[in-house]
């Protein structure tokens, strides 16, 4: 099928571009009878909204949620919901100047090379946008989830080369860059606002950790958990990397070293991030993402325009100086949609 | 779908234990008349096998592939390619130690979790010997790919904490580690062959290169390039992270340094390593993956088994010391399978 | 995936029950840079509604189609497109009578007995209002059809025991039956609206023409072009039975009749529908599907409620008394889908 | 996918030709820990096999299987059964008349269209050997429904224009046929030896009833259980239509005849064949199949060739003079397939 799906048994469907006059997606294959609410879903969607604070773009975006199917009387019905956002800044006029400049780091020329048409009103499906359907329909997963024990949090480990040296999962929502050090947050916000006053931005990491998962989760051989889950990240826009326990790290290993040994009372260490085989071991499961900086930046840059000329570019306007903080709850919804169809998918094995 | 295919259009589905009576594959949506014969893909075949040298295991595999459907007079038919390997060095007795002990490292422990069954002869699915039915079928995907003037090589980026220095592509082939740097691959070889000698195992660094892929290639949004590679990577079962371009080293970067600044001649600089949106870019696709040490090692470990005790164990056999070296014909193997899929995805949504 | 989907390379997944809030489709895998226009589509969604004529339930639908995502100045931009209808003449207060009772014919029971949640105000997913997403992502089929030559006509065949004995296409839009015979239209007419003044409903027969077709197009074996239209067909709510060819009768025939025998300029007979081994001749394609009377009537019958008690239901209210005429657009559509995915899945077969 | 796969959660992908070395399946998402053996598989293989009777080919068909993969000690493991037949009584040479003409009613012409390539020994794919590979996959469907209390019987309807009048369940297998009514079983033996002996065909009509189906099973709006049937059904070669319960009779009924009228012990009728709104209702499911007049006669018949040239053709060989007897257990082991993938997904929804 075409890109824009994600799942086998718990399935999301997405469309909209960033100024078009809507975003959204169809979940499909929700439990019925499961009580939820629009309430519950706008949580997670004002986490991951732009304008939350110092470090995040000021631009608004109305992301306010409708459910306009698949609920009765505060129920799921197990038909599909579909869920919708309207645009309502939209403000195409803002990207006259770039009409036919490929920006550097966006994906403008790769997508005209493919469509062979262009939308230049901003960055349409690859756009940060498109991920409010996700974040929606991920939270429609964790209401599942719940239901099993499963909880996921995600936070920003390192941005800017600044890295945490401790983990406060307590803090992780009181700070503007969703940081776990107290410390290091606040050394993270100063570099941030500097790289926003100076018009650039920088890359981060980001870690995840799934608890509450039995072992058995995961489909050998294509679609095992890492594997499922490392497509889902790097479907997230900025993300280029992945890695799972004690990943690259895992190269300079001996086995000896990196084998986690088991005792009556479960392993002995997490070096493998929780997954053997590409099913889960019982242990908490941990993965880290590598973002790459913010594309949009207001220094000059080299490139290329529609018309096959060099120009210079400086892509003014509000974007995020780093996307960590707003790519936390993108991490959390796709973990949360990977997990649910793969419990779904465990279900049908056994049934 | 059940985890045994990967594709959607190009599409391949494994079958096989380890100590079963045979392993194989069928290809499906092979594209019809092209020439192809069991030379050309047993010479892959061949790059995969243990027993190649050194710094393999001496096992013996028997990897001589039959083709017993989906080809005509020399040529594909458009049915699907049947591929059987029959295994015949069966030694399930030689397993017998370790019947009911979970090995460290190991899927054992995770595969009774999700089946509820126990079948002790090795590995069954997550063995290594999976491989070969991808590996063959990626051969039939590379067949494919040529005619699209478009190559593929991987090789051994580091090992043990030696890293390759210089690229020289012609002497991969050449040293038993399928090192991309000579004076490298002489030292990595020195180290396999000690850790071998004391029954410890490495992990690596394998890097791949992709050249030949004009820009456009890739569906955005789920089924973004990178996000099928890294799925098709980490459903290797070593693999325990991927990064595209500057990967990790993204994190500590500025915009205004990651961004592919561009001329009329292409990119100044390959930093996304050659994927932008989820769409290749014209430059050439470069990622890197993470590879844990063998777990099979003779050194004493402390685990539990399947009547909950603990004991301890030593995995004696005919293991690899390092993967690295098997490993790289079974990445460009999968990247030959998600390239040629998406260049048939290509195909079908301008038709 | 659940069963909102359809199509491999041309996908639809649709969503909204009938007195929700809205319903849609989301079309992916557009072929981009065709031009498109809501008329264009308003056109078939026109022809399916509600009200057209004397012979169709006076209820009024908001047919209304709105593209919110996929188009731009225009043109398809081969991201989702996205068709929303929304519901505005909701009348669930209508449904009250019947809100515990089981009505005979309908889904109400097996929703309930599938999803252990009932929704009671009306048909939900299993209503005609659910075909509305269907025949928009038809119509967008449609139009890229157009591009291959290929045009797709569909036609009351019977009604309520009236046959059509002649075929004459200029007339089927033009009487509200849409029959192919204007002597056997008439009587039809006349039956449906004695069948409407009693209270009753009728069954009858769709024929559908699909020509222009080139020889060569179906996925063998299990994706065959007759079986998709199969699936296709049967999943439209009242079909009860499909037939292609000479159908049902090959049953009585021999085969030095049933074979249709060839001459350099084609096939001497069409037998076989335009399909042989799954795979379209170069004949016009034919076939028929058996649609059953509309299962809301107003006479009387017997019934249960939820509660496990007997009780008689009339179900009154605003229903077509034959459900063929509106049912014929609905043929059409889902026939362009499936060709449209086949052509793209040709298409990457020889990629 | 392309089109040799089968099933969303209970999957079956089939490879092989008629005159290759081997046809064969792999059948992925088996629930694991499930008692099976060859012996089990091999009764229906053995119905389905040629030369069982004097009213089949004498041809003689090898179709011993072998399970080559996801078996231990006697219980399914979970992991991909692979079941192979290996092609033993190839005589490519007894097609060399054949070699260049378009055979009609087969699939010679449509294959060469569509991939461009012509393999002339047999049928190929599009042979009935083909359906060997489901028939193993079938049985292994059908050992997981007895699980269920889920039992399925095919038999012969109508063969040449007899139809059968009584049902004596007891008797189908006990008369060459497969009919279910003894006087009509002697009777259509006659024809077809008649038949037979002038070289000529005919059609038939089989009927399937699943029992022990309970209401709820099937997935609106397009996986419906009727249309993922109708799919399977004419996925078969000769298959040329379906109906469900009263089927193309319901064109002519009314409402008031047709709805099926509940009491507290069910429904009182059956004309839905068991299945509304796509979902089982708990009723038998009841449908029949039209089957077309075997394409190799060997009656003179007019054709084309490769060369576009016409000439005639005689069809010599071992055929069947009608195919519904070895038909019946390829429809019962779709139907089987069909409800185990339906049941899996429905355990996924409710998960």
């Amino acid at each position: 099928m075409p890109g824009s799906s994600y799942g086998e048994q718990f399935k999301i469907t997405t469309f909209g571009e960033s100024h078009g006059e809507a975003v959204g997606v169809i979940v499909d294959g929700v439990t019925p009878g499961v009580e939820l609410d629009e309430a519950y879903i706008q949580v997670q969607m004002d986490r991951r909204k732009p304008g939350q604070s110092s470090v995040t773009t000021p631009r608004k975006e109305y992301d306010e949620i409708h459910i306009l199917s698949g609920m009765f009387e505060g129920k799921t019905t197990g038909t599909p919901l579909f869920i919708v956002l309207y645009n309502k800044d939209m403000r195409p006029e803002a990207y006259s100047d770039i009409k036919n400049a490929f920006r550097p780091g966006h994906a403008d020329f790769t997508y005209l090379e493919k469509y062979g048409i262009r939308d230049h009103r901003g960055s349409g499906r690859a756009s940060g946008r498109e991920t409010a359907g996700r974040v929606a329909a991920g939270a429609v997963a964790r209401k599942l989830l719940e239901r099993r024990g499963v909880s996921i949090v995600a936070y920003t480990k390192a941005i800017g080369g600044i890295e945490c040296e401790t983990f406060d999962e307590s803090i992780i929502e009181k700070n503007p860059v969703r940081a776990c050090d107290p410390v290091a947050a606040e050394k993270m916000v100063k570099k941030v606002e500097h790289l926003a006053s100076i018009g650039d931005s920088c890359g981060g990491i980001v870690e995840c950790r799934i608890r509450g998962v039995k072992p058995g989760l995961g489909e050998p051989v294509f679609d095992k958990l890492d594997a499922e889950l490392a497509k889902a990240m790097l479907s997230i826009g900025a993300v280029k990397g992945i890695e799972f326990g004690k990943g690259f790290e895992a190269a300079n290993m001996l086995g000896s070293e990196h084998n986690d040994q088991m005792t009556k009372d479960g392993y002995v260490t997490n070096n493998a991030g929780g997954i053997i085989g590409g099913i889960s071991n019982g242990a908490e499961i941990v993965f880290r993402i590598a973002v790459k900086p913010t594309s949009s930046i207001s220094v000059a840059q080299q490139t290329m325009n529609i018309f096959g000329e060099e120009q210079t570019i400086e892509t003014h306007g509000r974007h995020d100086p780093s996307i960590c903080p707003r790519v936390v709850p993108v991490v959390e919804a796709m973990a949360c949609i990977v997990l649910e169809d793969m419990y779904k998918r465990q279900a049908a094995l056994h049934a």
